[in-house]
């Protein structure tokens, strides 16, 4: 079979179905893209593939469709090209029929030089609010500055607010940033994102299910935020509001059977109701930092991360009797060792032993009139 | 047995050994307290219980002890009393010899007027940081505001930060706060708490395992976390930072099968890096609320809390093939069905019915030119 008529058969198919569409999906699987064209053209489909095609089947843009993206640097990536990112579309297809999930895309419509399979490969999805506050944009910009720094791409929305601040955080970091988009890959939306999506698409990759020239439209973020979810290994959701887009983002995360990873917030703050909603729920592991991300996606075995922690106060404290001796010495006069035993209520012989103990660590000094205590250096 | 000779005898042990004394715990069991005051009186015990009160057993302060806390409006409540708090402490019991928890204290030093079993049987505790942030001081107060005017009581450890923010918020519920103290109950520590601590032993409960005239001392306050964990039906914790003492109440509350709850924060702020923590080693349920405190506990079946939520979005706004007509509908021009169906992808037929029914919720109006998009009436 030749590679151009299969591509241009999904283009067709592309701009001719509303995704998700999974009863084209279901044809095309069975007869493949090019004879699935050739049924819907000729309207000689399942009344649910009719359903999902008729209003669109006259539309022969495919040519056209695949010049224009050409003309902007891009390209339709297929199912078959090696470039698919095969992987991370397994449980979309596992998933086909979810009401949430949709199934795997019929084609995905691209700008930017990276190869598409390679960045899925070892990518985390940043998505939150739009009316993101001062913190959430700091923290999500932080975030994607340090995953792009471990080598991990940032897959989000491109809209105002965490989406922004992730795409801008990782370009930052020199890393990958994959920009999802819920219209044409060739359209700025949103129009204050211009800039960005040009560098984007000049650094990272523009990724979008629709053609050349699709308007956005409500539907079509629901739809978009599957692929966020799917392209990566995990989705990290910085700020949400109560009612926030980014909520969908998690479900189907979830629904995907990713890691939903979700940043704390202050609890007085609306921007944050939403996380802390989502870790109550239980499906979502609280993260703080790139590395405690890094762990949660446990993926990434090469660079599993040291546990955070500060054991100085087990390494140096004195604990059990040694802490009661410890506390009962003198401050500023010396204890006789048989007020310490009656001060700690250690008994006298334990007393005994433990005094030079302490005096050996540091922690006591014996004088004239008897133990003082001595700060530990630790601490 | 006369319970003034029972009561003796558990204020000699009580100044006798420094809490926890698992061994003497034990003998006290065995033979009751008024015959094991005797045994340790004369020395005559095994060397475990001897190594655990040969220190203090010549100090004979019972009478003195009871004349002191008496003069200060309090009491010794032992276990031999109703108000002693029989079910909270049985997980104490269960768990004596963990290395943590200790086990029942011998005795407790009171003041203030409420019943402690009553007070014990709707309490949570709320615990955090000294230094706490202006953030952690604020949930902290409004937590125990709420949890007072639910009818619900408030311990703590009446320390600076978090701890003070609780009693003092409690307080000014109108509700009834317990302040658990790692010394004497007559001490005011700390001394900026002096007032604070007054209030308390007026209109709340300051409960202690020491003595009257007893200092502070490190090891104390471990022990006496134990008691706040045992209190509470769970655990609030506000505002933690990696080193904080609220991380040993924590894992306290965690051993003795108490409910953990955590209030996430910034990830930004050393003041809630060990909530996070805490929240991410899935230990701890976040709360940010207390409604969710309540429903955390779940044991105050009359006022279990209606679900936070919103569902407005769910009642109002167009699903599946109705949104994407919506979506594909005219704004400031009318659109014809044709066109409409080539927009949405929606068959023809399937837009001819669902126009009127958008129309109907409000949602469409057909004018001479077309179908134009009615904005929907919520949110």
């Amino acid at each position: 079979m030749n590679l151009d008529d299969v591509r241009l058969a999904r283009a067709y198919l592309s701009r001719v179905a509303e995704p998700f569409a999974g009863a084209l999906s279901g044809l095309v699987s069975e007869v493949g893209p090019v004879e699935a064209a050739a049924l819907v053209r000729a309207g000689e489909v399942s009344p649910s593939v009719l359903s999902q095609t008729s209003a669109r089947r006259a539309v022969e843009l495919a040519e056209e469709d695949l010049q224009r993206i050409r003309a902007r640097g891009g390209r339709l990536i297929i199912p078959e090209d090696d470039e698919w990112p095969r992987w991370p579309f397994v449980s979309l297809g596992v998933a086909n029929g979810h009401r949430r999930c949709g199934g795997e895309p019929l084609a995905l419509w691209v700008r930017g030089e990276h190869d598409l399979s390679e960045v899925a490969d070892r990518a985390v999805a940043v998505v939150g609010s739009r009316d993101a506050s001062g913190y959430g944009q700091h923290v999500a910009t932080e975030l994607a500055h340090g995953l792009a720094l471990a080598g991990v791409a940032v897959v989000s929305g491109a809209a105002y607010g965490i989406d922004g601040a992730a795409h801008r955080g990782a370009l930052g970091g020199g890393g990958v940033t994959v920009a999802v988009l819920a219209c044409g890959p060739d359209i700025a939306y949103p129009a204050g994102h211009q800039g960005l999506l040009a560098t984007i698409a000049r650094d990272g990759l523009v990724v979008s299910e629709y053609p050349p020239g699709v308007t956005p439209a409500r539907h079509r973020f629901l739809t978009r935020n599957r692929l966020i979810a799917a392209l990566g290994t995990g989705t990290v959701v910085v700020e949400a509001g109560r009612r926030s887009g980014a909520k969908n983002t998690a479900a189907t995360t979830v629904a995907l059977g990713r890691v939903l990873m979700v940043v704390p917030g202050p609890v007085t703050s609306a921007s944050s109701t939403g996380c802390n909603e989502l870790l109550r729920s239980g499906d979502a592991v609280p993260v703080s930092s790139v590395a405690e991300i890094v762990e949660s996606i446990g993926r990434f075995g090469d660079d599993l991360v040291e546990t955070v922690g500060d054991k100085r106060s087990d390494l140096g404290a004195p604990q059990g009797d040694a802490m009661r001796v410890y506390e009962a010495l003198g401050l500023r006069s010396g204890h006789s060792p048989e007020v310490i035993s009656v001060e700690s209520g250690v008994e006298l012989g334990r007393v005994r032993a433990l005094l030079p103990e302490l005096e050996l660590a540091g922690l006591a000094s014996r004088g004239e009139e008897g133990w003082r205590r001595l700060e530990p250096s630790f601490g």
